[in-house]
């Protein structure tokens, strides 16, 4: 009987953090899900403290009357951005990269959940997203904040004069947690991915096809024609191959990935099935080795092998991704599949995370719920 | 305003069926959730009478026992098969090829809805279903029964001596409903199927994998290395490309399929997407023009164009399906979705749409219910 | 302008109804959930031709755009009202009055889905909708259309000069066919009523209360302090003692009831519990012959007895009800329970039952779905 | 055997807990999904160890291959019943007494979240139990483990010694917390308790009625004639009314409550709506005062008083109950509703918060996560 070690406050990096020093954060966009998400694992996180929410033409609102199941923390939600060591800003596509230039003066550190800082070339952004990106200059600095893949950069942070992390979106974590290993050994000779994602994912604002009845008892693709999530997929895959020293032609697949979401009626829970033709003839055993190897001491990450595939049920919310590949004797492809909790490993979670590394702090810290099954 | 044209009893093809001629049928396997589908539609089937439906070690239970939705047909479940026209059997892999020999001597039209008498190549049952085929001889004169690929055949068997019908699965129909216009034009230069079904699909029986709790809010793939489904799918794309007069090498992708089930938590619906590497440099009005040719004036195929994917809530209750097809200029990749009920057109809808065929009655007779929305 | 097809003659009872005499119908309210249903099952209905479907602000749109479930019929909404010689009117509370009394000039049967025509006393709207009754003479001529309850008086408005059916709502409907056996009896000492809904009953606008991830995994009361639908239950359980000639003393439980409905995460059903104290000591037996006699012969309501309480599930898509009452003899109560789908025994399945009655067709005609399930 | 990190001391109530001193404590019925909520809360509780988890025959079993989101905690399940200072038993009714008098000896704290040590008067076992209780010399110096309604006795149980706690039934604790102001206040004059559960609450079993097919998109009543838990919630509002100093006729609505439990299709979450006919007249802002002294100062109970009612999913995954009283002058009736986690409040984070009291621990150790919404 033994149990998962959990880092103690003694064993900290960096500079020692305690109540006396705890961190400053301001949630910037704290009424939609992942804001909430946010205040729920920031609320119980042992080195910050929350000295604001922010939202959007609202004052002295109590985050009760926003959301309800937080309302024991007593705070409120205002419109003026306090003072604070760090911001978190869940905000919608082009409305943090006009505000995060002063934001982030005298080394303040961003964590941003929305995409603004998430692709490294400014011209993805009027192509993705349809805005010019207002501080291109920032882009070269700020890193893509998936710690099994920029954990040093991310750490780096630490000292640095600007300090901006953009957390990766959903589908692009399970996606990129499921192939990685792939991407990293050049296996990825031709890729489909085929995500599913519960309807958290779409936001909290009242659409019409976003109501019970119309989402409930059924399942459809959305998204058709290129959904922008895989700008980053494409940049991240190509961006592994390179950091395992690959030359340019390898990974051919990530270069045009053909990515399709569907919307299934849950709350939370994203299931990335990549569909994989690989590179060159390979079989379970080198498979298994290379995600064993890949993921090994990550906190977070779980390789699963037997019975069926990681269901979102188990990781549901927790920080914690569960990751199977399976090699297909009969057609000679890869099936790699990943599963988060959107809202959690897909969002506020990993924003956490990585804040964790870029403020000295242990990686696990406020993160060490389990999943609430069932 | 107008309406679809629904054949009145005057227009029945080959002979003519009345109240004093109605067709008796039995349904063998009443108790599960296919089975229970049969009656439901075969209750206000206009030209068939229900003669009997047998259970296994049942015998006088009230149909309401087991299916309380059913209560008010008055019907019994028996263990003895009584004498009938045509048999509707709904029964495990391996439980109706040992008794079709027998129910279909004297020219009795059996619709078979489990998997025995859908592959051709008697070698596929050991290897997929694991069990040697019992009736070897059958297999060459069943029909598949998707009316949209074999209407000829199954009408062929009005007259025949020999007449089964193999009923085909559940994401076979989803599948090959969305991929047949591209066979039949040679254009699957390869192929993933990535697949989406409520739980009813796995039927009625007690499992522990299959609790509301384990499903509910939980999105996984299973039949990971292999479905027993591909079997189908691969059998009849290939004998698409044959019908069209295409060369063996045509539709290369269709050889070897990558195809992935995954549980979604919802009673009913399949949705199939499969995703295509065209054989061809294609473009999206040619796509347009080849799925509107191939389903024009089929009654249970509609060809949807607009805002998101096709949803299996819109076909909930009914023997429809809606598929779509997208070319993504990106990817140079072609995305085709296919959407069913699972229990109607995949299965007991499907099973009498093919019934009606082989015994001469009008295609949609006792499939005109509308989906039942939201 | 047509439709399905003619049934079998040999079906139709009272007055001989074939597509040279058709009823024509419109629905006025396509758009919504009531609407689509109407739709749904008139399209079926082997005695009506649907000559209009009027939506506001619309016009010539393909019905499919709204019911993409519905395309198959070729029907469009447009914005005029069309000559027809029944209405269906789906409209908001106070909107239907407003136009009833045109409307049923000539003696043109109106058939309102809403609250309009449901309450006999005018002092009610103002009290319970808030709207003072444009046409308060109309009401005392209105027939509540519960078959079960006023049958004679809806089959008199065959003849009669204005013809207007109040369609009941879909709480009262669940309410009234659980209670009604004990209202006839005098047995209803105290009551109350606490009610399940499906997430249909609170219409298709978009609302961020009804928002999948709001409804989802949660059950909550609403309407606390009074639902207006308490006024129909209050109404016309004191007209069953009425009926029953009781004297106005009998039935003291249903004067001021104890109404609380609670919204439960599924599209479709209502289930009432009704926890009632008898007026007088009665046992199972009494119980049981009381709901045998209420509804021998009953083509729609099912009386039903063993194992659990009766499940919304198997009412699903049809016009079925299902009751159990029973007795607790540690208690001395009575629980009566309804269920009922109430989209369709809840809204237009009985509103074509009560068309069916005041047009001189069968009672059932166009309404012999059988649940769909699961 | 190690666990999670030691908490910041300053959140250390009372006598001072660390790492050398942790409370040893085994769960005994550790596969079900209680078992399963006892191990996510007390792998992160500050002041104890999990020393072993018991199952039926089951022996080095990693815990992740029966609950796969706890896999992270590397426990294993046993069949040897580990040296401990504290049990949580997670059985069924009848199998923890026979045990408990063994486990219990040498001032070991006991912690029975069945219902074999809840009721004070051992006729009530083979009344509502089927069994005859093997330990009643035990039954007078348990402990009901609802906080708050039992402190002190709690409390009292640090030094005592025997020490058993018997953790209350899911539907009693929302009952209970909803109604006490009432019956403390002597009001209650007549009772209906109409509750809704998730399916959890009906254990993970494999049982054909509690598949997802059978129980998503419907409600039941279940338990009809009365449910084993109205047992507890009799004792408790009589206990209510005598620790109040009221007569033995206060509250006269309390001894044979109506009492009927609705399953509904969701994992989580009890709601209870009481109806209570009160015993004199009362209006809102009395109830609203009563309400407001009952709990303040209370950790884990919230009283709501605006908007909808409160719902299930606020508190999910979390120990918090959410209470409201409304007052409705037109029926002159009170209408209390509490929600709470029925696996959380309900089962496992009420046994936690009771043995935190029993072991001198601070209250809400272990139990401050809040709740995962949506």
């Amino acid at each position: 009987v033994s149990a998962r070690a959990t880092p103690a406050p003694e064993t900290v990096a960096g500079r020692r953090q305690d109540s006396a020093t705890r961190i400053r954060v301001a949630v910037i966009g704290a009424s939609g899900y992942a804001g909430g998400e946010l205040v729920r694992l920031l609320a119980g996180h042992p080195f910050v403290e929350i000295v604001g929410l922010v939202g959007r033409e609202r004052d002295h609102v109590p985050l009760g009357d926003v959301h309800p199941h937080l309302d024991s923390t007593g705070l409120d939600i205002d419109s003026a951005t306090p003072a604070a060591d760090a911001y978190f800003l869940a905000l919608p596509h082009g409305a943090s990269s006009a505000r995060v230039a002063q934001l982030a003066d005298g080394g303040r550190l961003i964590v941003d959940l929305g995409p603004d800082f998430r692709l490294r070339d400014e011209a993805d952004y009027p192509r993705w997203y349809g805005f010019t990106h207002p501080a291109p200059d920032l882009l070269a600095g700020a890193v893509y904040g998936l710690p099994e893949l920029h954990r040093a950069e991310l750490a780096a942070l630490v000292d640095a004069p600007v300090r901006i992390v953009g957390a990766p979106g959903c589908y692009p974590t399970a996606t990129l947690l499921a192939l990685a290993p792939l991407a990293w050994a050049g296996l990825i000779g031709d890729l489909v991915v085929d995500a599913k994602s519960g309807v958290s994912g779409a936001g909290r604002e009242a659409k019409a096809d976003l109501m019970f009845d119309e989402v409930n008892e059924s399942v459809r693709a959305y998204g058709l024609g290129g959904h922008r999530h895989v700008a980053e997929i494409e940049q991240e895959l190509a961006a592994c191959g390179r950091a395992a020293g690959l030359p340019g032609a390898a990974n051919p697949g990530v270069r045009r990935v053909d990515f399709v979401p569907h919307l299934i009626p849950m709350d939370r829970g994203i299931l990335a099935t990549c569909h994989v033709r690989p590179s060159r003839a390979v079989d379970q055993a080198e498979l298994d080795a290379l995600y064993a190897a890949a993921y090994a001491g990550e906190p977070f990450v779980t390789v699963v092998s037997d019975g069926p595939g990681p269901a979102t049920k188990h990781v549901r919310g927790s920080n914690h991704a569960r990751v199977r590949v399976l090699h297909d004797e009969r057609t000679e492809r890869i099936v790699a599949i990943g599963v988060i909790d959107n809202l959690v490993k897909g969002a506020a979670g990993q924003a956490i995370q990585a804040f964790n590394l870029a403020a000295g702090l242990p990686e696990t810290a406020g993160l060490e719920q389990l999943a609430v099954v069932p």
